[in-house]
């Protein structure tokens, strides 16, 4: 009888031979569209840098594309989590909510904030953030003076809650905004992964008050490097525009800027290319959606694995396929890792939990017990469209 | 007789009648190399982010150009600053020199650190920080304790100094370095301005501990957004190279990082042009000491105005031409910029004065004498390489 990480290596082989590839990476660009036509207007015009058509055909293009009123573009999709927490007025001391189970962008976004990661649980459906343990754990350990949620063992603000839709599935959108709502905390969304994921019929991204895409390399789409802030609302988007590009003071000609701002501009052709792949993402959505089917028909009678499926009451992007070992087969996570590796088919764990990290380590937390168990359950194998 | 604005105006006329454009830009970037086909690489092999040979290729070529042993190529100037002065050890309360008069992104990234900007004046030749000043004004306002230099006001370390070789033009290295070594003050080049800008017949960026370049639209050479980061000391290289991109520890497959760390990557795609862009430097230095000499060439004869030359013992780049208004002309600067900017010459005046922006009022501050004569009296004008 053939063991589970055998039959796991023959399934993926399977599925993934349509790409006649020796190396199978976990995501990979591509490039079929107008990248060319488009960059190569930039480099024929010299509009390459800081300003140009593209940056502001990008922002209206995904503003389009979300329903999300407001489009910032930024130069990656880090700058745009420290510009929400920013605007959000997070301030050095406070607390953040943020899920232990999350690439490290997150956290570090809210130490450039200096203020302080509080670790919350995730929930083995989403992979995101947990209502339901949340709004337990806020109940025992805060309580609201003038306004202000306080977390009572630190006697520190909680000011925000970032949340992060997993792989492009999304989290339990209304039941955390409620709790947002009823404890004054204020709700960022890190949808790095989750461009084209819809909650309830709706992109995400219109729950936080302000919310974030990541355009890198291994995304949806790529800008070769590049992010943008999303939000609803007219005045903080004018404000993150201004934050992120130096806050100059309009004028003809004078160098006045009139707070401490960043150059958090995306170049305009990163922005060329973004345009181009944003006109193809329809395409890409359906194939990624046929690519986690083939995942999940074939992986269907495999004993002792699964495939994670999408949410209920949400349509996944399926930006990253992942498998998901029982319980009692926990222990042959690495071997399947090594194996995979070894053979050119490309496959990650989930990211280490953020409280283990030496810098994260002394952060408040709440117990992690479904993070734990994500943590060593999960297999994300290769998701690029073909 | 004609009015000097009138005689200013018409001389520039001449100057640019070359360039048969209609409008006539500060510094616009020209791509006549490799530029497409090292951009057409990146798309074509879906190499366009944070890895691939260009990132590896243009570190080489910029170390191999300015000979500062090691380089680290960031995704702007301001983040390379930040860098800098993280790796430096500038830490939060403590004050960074720097000068009053240069653009803002040197002021912000102190600022970055949570560290105080402390202005020093400029010099009027080099029109950069000035040596002699600094020495006096540091013998008379700090004070050693065990080999930390203090503020003798504010009671905090002076814990750096940043230069900025402003439009190229290298400062008093040699006279800055024996000040920084002599009060224990780590120093720090901002030479955004002056990739091949040479000082005593050596490339600028060897004094600092560490230098920064940017490669933004305006620059000598641009990468769409880009910088770097410069230092001869490997160890520091190292630890700016695991800070930039995310502190990750290498393994096969975990995603373990070791402290809050930074996105500052520059994309494959940007390094790419930079290349290509590397490889004409030499052909563009010419090209903008052939405009720098038709310019003094032109204004020497004009009565009330004089060309900013390359300080003694230093070849600038010449970034951006300047002109320089007599004392008692100082009226006429807003003048000339309307005259010029209207008709298509587009003229600019010096950065407004650091200590004049209101998030930066209340810092402590030398006497800035010269700074802000040459603030009244600069006007750039058109440097575009043809």
């Amino acid at each position: 009888m053939i063991n589970i990480e055998d039959s796991i290596f023959n399934v993926l082989k399977t599925c993934l031979s349509r790409y006649e590839q020796d190396f199978l990476p976990l995501h990979a660009p591509i490039f079929q569209g107008n990248e060319w036509a488009y960059v190569k207007e930039c480099i024929d015009t010299t509009w390459v840098s800081s300003v140009g058509k593209f940056v502001d055909r990008f922002e209206q293009d995904i503003s389009d594309f979300t329903h999300v009123k407001h489009t910032v573009a930024t130069v990656n999709g880090t700058a745009a989590l420290h510009m929400c927490l920013h605007v959000a007025g997070v301030q050095a001391g406070e607390e953040v909510l943020t899920p232990a189970l999350t690439f490290v962008a997150t956290t570090n976004s809210i130490s450039y904030c200096q203020a302080i990661p509080h670790f919350v649980d995730s929930n083995q459906h989403t992979l995101g953030v947990d209502a339901k343990k949340l709004a337990d754990y806020l109940a025992d350990i805060t309580e609201i003076k003038q306004g202000v949620c306080y977390n009572k063992h630190t006697q520190r603000p909680i000011r925000a809650l970032i949340i992060m839709h997993v792989f492009g599935h999304p989290v339990e959108l209304d039941e955390i905004l409620a709790i947002c709502q009823k404890y004054n905390i204020t709700l960022i969304e890190d949808a790095a992964e989750a461009l084209g994921s819809y909650y309830k019929g709706q992109h995400v991204g219109h729950h936080g008050l302000l919310s974030t895409l990541s355009f890198n390399g291994n995304k949806v789409i790529t800008t070769g490097g590049g992010g943008a802030i999303l939000t609803n609302d007219t005045k903080l988007a004018q404000r993150v525009k201004h934050l992120t590009t130096t806050a100059k003071v309009p004028h003809s000609w004078e160098f006045n800027h009139d707070e401490v701002a960043y150059n958090y501009r995306l170049p305009n052709i990163n922005a060329a290319l973004g345009c181009a792949q944003l006109e193809q993402l329809d395409d890409f959505l359906v194939k990624k959606r046929q690519l986690a089917d083939t995942y999940q028909h074939a992986f269907k009678d495999i004993k002792g694995v699964s495939c994670i499926i999408e949410p209920k009451n949400t349509k996944s992007n399926y930006w990253l396929n992942a498998l998901c070992l029982d319980s009692n087969n926990l222990m042959l996570r690495d071997k399947i890792l090594k194996i995979t590796n070894e053979q050119g088919i490309m496959t990650r764990p989930i990211w280490t939990l953020q409280n283990k990290l030496p810098m994260y380590k002394e952060c408040p937390s709440m117990s992690l017990d479904t993070a734990l168990l994500l943590e060593k359950c999960i297999i994300n194998i290769p998701s690029s469209v073909m």
